[in-house]
């Protein structure tokens, strides 16, 4: 679990405001996690993350401290473009971002809570799919389902996915599991903050790609 | 067909040379051929044909005047990047990209031919999957060929896509098909060239992603 646990996120300040340059900096190591999946196939979707990032990083960089936290730019991108809000902007990048880490967190809870296909234990299919439930399915149509339910097939066994997420170190399963536990409690909380501020701001859409 | 008619190939002379600067121009007003198709699934397909271009013109950038034609780019790279030669470079962009201008060649020939599913006159998925075939399918690992046979359900009605190549302006189907078969004259030279190039110089490679 050398990967993500080298770049843990901030522990959430009582205000449960996340500060956007670390942020910035926990997410930009999220993106090889798609390369732990495996195939080329996850390549778009490791694009569409990467440009997620790089749209919420070009906000920040051009006015750093006016955009000290995340609700800063949503604020400031609200008054900024009226009607064309929230599907704009920073706003929408973090809107689909955190769709993104959300479908992450999900796979990774599930994958230490053990849960699994008795008939098929060495698969991280269903674990997949789960994630894919809980974090995306609703906001896509018909077809993009159809190409997650054939991408699925692409996930690799439990222990490779494992090994990679170790940086192909050896680790003991067990070990790699108590430090995705680890990673988890931050990851979550910093998830979940922001969860609750696009709905408090009422800036969450519902549209299907 | 005003998208395509607009930037028609150069014509080949009789060495069948393809001109290296002339050949991206042309290509360069091809990627929004994938937005005819509509979806935004088909968003990864643009975007690796549009990397292939930005590999091929940084190549090219770097000495214009050496690279004046295709083939002097392959042998180039042939002698300087030795045994990982042909999977390299430009000669590795170029490789791709053929397989992906042979599909949009297929495809509007297959139209022009008035090739059709006679139970669904309306729809392009039998030209689609005849151009995957002849261009593609072999390239493409299992999962791939499955993700294609869902993404052609994305395909538009015939009569859309033709309005989308046509810009949106309202020309007769007549009209706008024989434009795409005067299109098609030197376009699907162009491409016969370099496909020979590529066997004469022993530089395809048969590798499935
Ligand atoms: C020849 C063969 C044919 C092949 C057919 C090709 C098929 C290709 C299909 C590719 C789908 C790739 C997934 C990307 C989907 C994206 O469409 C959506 C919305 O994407 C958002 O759209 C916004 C505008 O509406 C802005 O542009 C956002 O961009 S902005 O920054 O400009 O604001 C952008 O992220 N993102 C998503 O759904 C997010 C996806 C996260 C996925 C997380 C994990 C899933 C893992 C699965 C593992 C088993
Ligand atoms: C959450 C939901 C889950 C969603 C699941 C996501 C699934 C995404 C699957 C995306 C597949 C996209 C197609 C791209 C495939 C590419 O893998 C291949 C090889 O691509 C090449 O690879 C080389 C290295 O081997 C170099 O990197 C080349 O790059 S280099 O420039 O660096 O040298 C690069 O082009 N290109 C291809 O196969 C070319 C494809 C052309 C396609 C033409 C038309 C097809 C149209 C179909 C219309 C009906």
């Amino acid at each position: 679990m050398a990967l993500l646990m080298e770049h843990q996120f901030k522990q959430l300040p009582a205000d449960k405001q996340v500060e956007t340059r670390s942020f910035l900096e926990s997410v930009s190591y999220l993106p090889p996690f798609f390369d732990c999946l495996g195939s080329t196939v996850f390549a778009p979707i490791k694009a569409d993350i990467v440009g997620n990032i790089t749209t919420i990083k070009a906000v920040f960089d051009s006015n750093p401290s006016r955009f000290k936290t995340l609700q800063k730019i949503l604020e400031a991108e609200k008054e900024l473009h009226g009607a064309d809000w929230p599907k704009v902007g920073a706003t929408l990048a973090l809107m689909w971002l955190k769709r993104g880490l959300r479908f992450i967190q999900v796979l990774l809870q599930s994958l230490v809570d053990g849960e699994k296909d008795e008939n098929n234990p060495d698969l991280i299919r269903v674990n997949c799919t789960k994630a894919y439930e809980l974090a995306l399915k609703k906001y896509h149509g018909w077809l993009v389902q159809k190409l997650f339910k054939a991408a699925v097939f692409a996930a690799p066994y439990k222990a490779d996915f494992l090994k990679a997420l170790s940086k192909g170190r050896k680790v003991k399963e067990e070990d790699c599991l108590d430090k995705i536990r680890q990673f988890l409690v931050n990851f979550t909380a910093a998830n979940d903050a922001i969860y609750e501020m696009y709905t408090k701001m009422n800036a969450e859409l519902e549209y299907t790609v």
